[in-house]
């Protein structure tokens, strides 16, 4: 049994399912159902893709039992109740790690800095007076630790990341990329036709659990912190502003941008490239479809959406001018005249008929 | 006196106001209302946030002489005219500055580049043949500055900004982490089903006391050059395209997008999210609500706006039906029908009335 | 004749076109029309630029000859059907260069990685173990390319580019720099609450002749790659979530986001700031302008768009309450009301002329 080669029934277990057909089966590798060869098992993650299923070439299949009765062309199944997290846990088991720990010569870590056991740290990376780098910890080549951050256990910083503004971040935490946490908000007073700068005296917090992707801005606060809680997700090129909070297992996907002061709640789900403005407030468990534009507080948990989405080009000439009508044009009003003149009309008809 | 504590009447000299209470207490910090502790100063910003004010345990509050009136629970203020500039102003006393300075010994300088005196260059910084960096100027970490590329006076470059394209910048100018100065125009031209590249000859000139945040893109010109004029502040991830001009004093903040060759007016103000075609004019005082949507010039000053803003999911999807059958349903016309049709029957009305 | 001289002549030549004038004259530069002294040389790329054309200080003029026949104020040109191709390939000609080969001394390359052969790698270049690296490519100081991350020949590859995700990047690839290749996708399964991190097993396969701009993220793939095909073009800022699929030539300007498993045609154009949801179809030949928000497939060539434009503010408020009054406004049913109503007049009318 090669390294990378795992037992049916070793990957039952790992998920918690139960095996049918060879558990002897040696899989090395995951992959999807139009791609899968003999050797790899995949995964039915709906009813929808049961013709994709039914064709696969995979050695194995992860399944519901529901799904299973229909694929009697498969002989080697894990039945789970869930099969899309099975296949969340056995990425996990196919993933090819390189575990990397040590210093490397060339990272520049100031005396004053603390660094905790087994960490990995680098090359190029530069690690300011006073930061904090917590056990098990990676950090990746060419990233910036500023002076007074503090990163937990168990994190994982891709290259290129600059921390600064003094952040505080918990344990096993991933930032990719090329982000920046602790960069200075932007706060400026007009005066005179001027704008003076507002110098950023909070920072930033984030929880336990916490991911950041790539490209990402997170301002430290203004006086108070900005704070990412427990379990918060956020893909790519998101800008969170100074002082805003973001509640616990909140998803944020790639794009959105949430201006300065906001409280956005927990178990929220934003869709990509949502616009979110200051100052406002967001309960839990609000759903927000893509490019969604918030302007004002949502005080009641649900899912809200806007824009008017795609319409061919002429046909969407058409609309706008329309559209920009509209301002001109009272509906309501209107809807109101045409029951009236129905009632008139009616009326009229009766005091004809009347005098027939 | 600790070297971070000031007394009241010496902050208040600072802002040019007036101390009302005990001009000898000691101040050793700037807290926002509800957080502020004894020994912190706070700022009241208006009137909105006087019951905050009332229950603060703040210290000392900056206020306008109105809102003292109003605050005979607290004992200690700064008043002046107008508390949030005043507030600005104190940020930078209370800001916890490391003053670095020299070059690092692991920067890479070469030898044909201009350094002034009083700089600060940071590990791992690259610094081109024939740079200029001027006097007072700090560069933090792994920077580049590429070949060309010169930078005034007294300005801040934090980590991983690459400056390249033979970019010119002034004095006071601030660039946060992670952006991108002088990066290649996006120019093609297409010739038989393919994208044939220009290369971009034009350059970046940034003007004094410009500031611009983390992870944006300033595209150098094309032929000529893409200017941001003196004091115009830019947020985290915004693109300015190829030969765009921004005016003195002009704001933009996060997630903005500007096509090529357009020009921007002076003491504008962009909200976050706003998307500006390639090739128009904008003039001076125009203000873009957030996610603004600008297809073509904006020839005079004003506040314009895009978007439907936010509906709850389903009302929004019966909208969209609607939205959608506008091209259909001729607005302008309906009304002009409805008027007739109520002159019509006002007319029929009037004949049965004589006619009874 | 200086190095960075050349002769009318010599320039028709490498762009197949015809001198009109003065063969013989000596050119140092290519300029904008408004911009050009009589040293340099411009290019007339429409009819509505003939009047610049004609106050134009240009030395010569690159011209079609319908065009070359309204300036005879000018004495000097190149004749080309296409003025604008031949500016595309004569700014090559003009664009100082500074061609660096060698690998310098501050590069930590591992030595399992594979080097071709005359290329350039800058100062704190990190190149992991098992990378290839194609001959004549050029990667700028501070990128870092991870293990098993292959590059082909004659690349450009700019400063802090984050290369990672075993990505297979194929010839003459461009990355602009801050940009982050093969970073982890955005996939989690959600489970109790809580989201449940799926470890990316894909890559990211990047074809010939493709073009990235600064500050973008593409995401390696869940299980199956992330593509990019041949002669694909990105501008700055643009987000490709992984599976994502962009078929050849197709060109994606700044701010684009592009959600997971959608599949893009060749020949497209997305202009700034589009979303495209995930799971989505494309076919060849689509334009999307500015700002276009796709929630479904587009299964025919053509040009789609979304977004009402922008109004002035006050107008704008006064539209979008018409707008959200929509759904309550059945706009074919009211049309009908109105037909049905006028027939009902007439019929009066009628019957009010027969009884007169």
């Amino acid at each position: 049994m090669k390294s990378n080669q795992f037992r049916l029934d070793h990957l039952a277990k790992l998920v918690q399912g139960q095996v049918i057909g060879d558990a002897d089966l040696l899989l090395e590798g995951l992959a999807s159902l139009t791609q899968a060869n003999s050797n790899q098992i995949s995964f039915v993650n709906s009813d929808k893709y049961l013709d994709e299923a039914i064709s696969s070439q995979a050695g194995a299949l992860i399944v519901t039992s529901e799904m299973q009765a229909q694929l009697n062309q498969h002989n080697n199944f894990i039945v789970v109740q869930n099969p899309y997290l099975a296949f969340a846990i056995l990425t996990h088991v196919f993933e090819s790690k390189t575990v990397q720990r040590g210093i490397e010569a060339t990272a520049v870590i100031d005396p004053s800095a603390m660094i905790g056991d087994n960490v990995y740290i680098g090359h190029y990376v530069v690690v300011g007076p006073h930061a904090v780098i917590g056990s098990n910890t990676v950090i990746h080549s060419q990233t910036k630790i500023d002076e007074y951050v503090e990163i937990g256990e168990d994190c994982f910083i891709d290259s290129h990341v600059t921390i600064t503004g003094r952040s505080k971040i918990a344990k096993r935490v991933r930032i990719h990329a090329n982000t920046v946490i602790g960069g200075e908000g932007f706060g400026f007073a007009p005066y005179q036709g001027k704008w003076n700068r507002i110098a950023q005296l909070g920072s930033v917090q984030i929880g336990n659990d916490v991911r950041i992707g790539s490209n990402c801005s997170i301002d430290r606060g203004a006086l108070d912190d900005t704070i990412l809680h427990d379990g918060v997700i956020i893909d790519n090129l998101v800008q969170v502003a100074h002082n805003v909070q973001i509640g616990e297992n909140t998803a944020i996907a790639a794009k959105c941008g949430i201006a300065g002061s906001t409280v956005i709640g927990k178990n929220c789900i934003l869709a990509g490239a949502c616009g979110i403005s200051g100052h406002l407030k967001i309960v839990d468990n609000v759903t927000l479809t893509g490019m969604s534009m918030v302007t004002g507080s949502i005080l009641e948990a649900g899912t809200y959406s806007s824009g008017m989405g795609l319409l061919e080009n002429s046909r969407w000439k058409r609309t706008v001018v329309r559209l920009r009508q509209l301002a001109d044009v009272p509906l309501t009003k209107l809807v109101k005249r045409i029951d009236d003149m129905q009632a008139q009309l009616e009326s009229i008809e009766s005091t004809l008929k009347l005098r027939k």
